[in-house]
């Protein structure tokens, strides 16, 4: 494996009872792996979670020390099951308490009158946390060293890490190019490995698909270099053409 | 929180750095999940890893240890991506081997000279493992002590799940029952918060939506006890009558 993927990596812990239970599917992960795929940031490790008190702080305890940066999302509303940001405060020994941005902000974004002790909650946040903007709902989410904390519902999150780009350092884009061919796995895996045994530094990976009734397989390329990635998928399409195996898409 | 819940816990692991990547969306786990709790068991963790067998052997270890139950999902095809059986093996000390009866599965199940290198990686399972039938597409999964290794395809995954209902021994199962509301989080924040703390033994989640244009709350009490969310829902219903709020659903 390309050892350059290793330079900037980040991890993503959903916490929810909705997502664990199957009731809501998360739709998070793959935004925000693509998102910071851009920023050349490689997402190796995604949690998901309870909205547990002990299950975050143990959980954002472990991976922050393994990762450069640590994305939470879920359970920074206003309701009794949301208990992220008093748990972020206790796992890096902060006070929680009302934030007083955020309780400017809030108090701001709402009529008067409207903002009500639920709300007010959505400003109690760790002691010195730096606020990340929320241009959708008002209430921000917030970043303590490498852990930046966003809310569950994907329409404001996507809302929001506009804001985050200044404070993320990736390393080199990675870049990926897919081969669609109507085969099986079996009838190309040992070729597939010859190639990949020759490119040390780019990732070759393979998955089948059944689309519009046909079989086949998507083989994605992924490395920094666009020059590694362009000679294996010649090594590649000359072994699928001497198999007379039809390209469906590349 | 009930502590019933905890009786009979399951963790998925999601092998896939496609998944990871975000070029996948992962809908293993909600179906997982779902599938668990009519047997009485909680899903209570996911994690999502990398195609690398550092990886899955210390992620297996682990999770092999706190839970009853732990499946993992993908990497078992033939290709040199497919490093879960290889993976488990290792984390149990186990010869990774052709599997005589896989073999001979996977043998009958291709014509006659079409059982090449690829498929034969099929057959290569920890040893001593007892098989888990697919009857979609004849390669197996298996099962070493607590760990269940299934496909990554959905398809041949939800095909493969009927065989396992007598192999795992759930505890009761969790019901629920959902109250959407045309209201804001933060409007019943307090009045939920009062509710669930008169009930201990049930657990109380709030998500907001957005539907149709409209923005609403579902209200979901979970409990192993059909007499507690009944009574949980009544509470709740009263206080949302009380405060004029609409109720969509119920």
């Amino acid at each position: 494996m390309n050892k350059i993927f290793e330079k900037v990596n980040a991890a993503i812990i959903v916490i929810g009872d909705e997502i664990l239970s199957g009731r809501t599917q998360d739709i998070n992960v793959s935004f925000l792996s693509k998102w910071l795929n851009d920023l050349g940031v490689k997402v190796t490790e995604v949690r998901i979670i309870e909205d547990k008190e002990e299950a975050i702080v143990s959980c954002i305890n472990e991976l922050k020390f393994f990762f450069k940066y640590v994305f939470t999302t879920g359970g920074i509303g206003p309701t009794h099951d949301d208990i992220t940001s008093k748990s972020v405060a206790k796992t890096f020994g902060l006070k929680y308490d009302f934030h007083k941005e955020a309780y400017n902000i809030l108090e701001k974004y709402y009529k008067p009158g409207e903002f009500n002790e639920g709300r007010k909650k959505m400003a109690k946040i760790p002691e010195g946390a730096t606020l990340i903007y929320n241009p959708s709902s008002g209430a921000p989410g917030f970043i303590v060293e490498n852990v930046f904390c966003l809310p569950g519902v994907p329409s404001i999150l996507k809302s929001m890490v506009g804001g985050l780009k200044n404070k993320i350092i990736g390393g080199k884009k990675i870049l990926s190019k897919t081969i669609s061919v109507q085969t099986v796995e079996s009838d190309i895996a040992q070729s597939l490995e010859d190639v990949q045994n020759q490119f040390k530094n780019l990732q070759i990976g393979s998955y089948p698909f059944f689309r519009f009734g046909k079989i086949g397989v998507s083989i994605v390329v992924r490395s920094t270099e666009k020059k590694d990635i362009d000679e294996c998928c010649k090594k590649i399409i000359s072994f699928i053409n001497k198999k007379n195996i039809q390209i469906i898409e590349r």
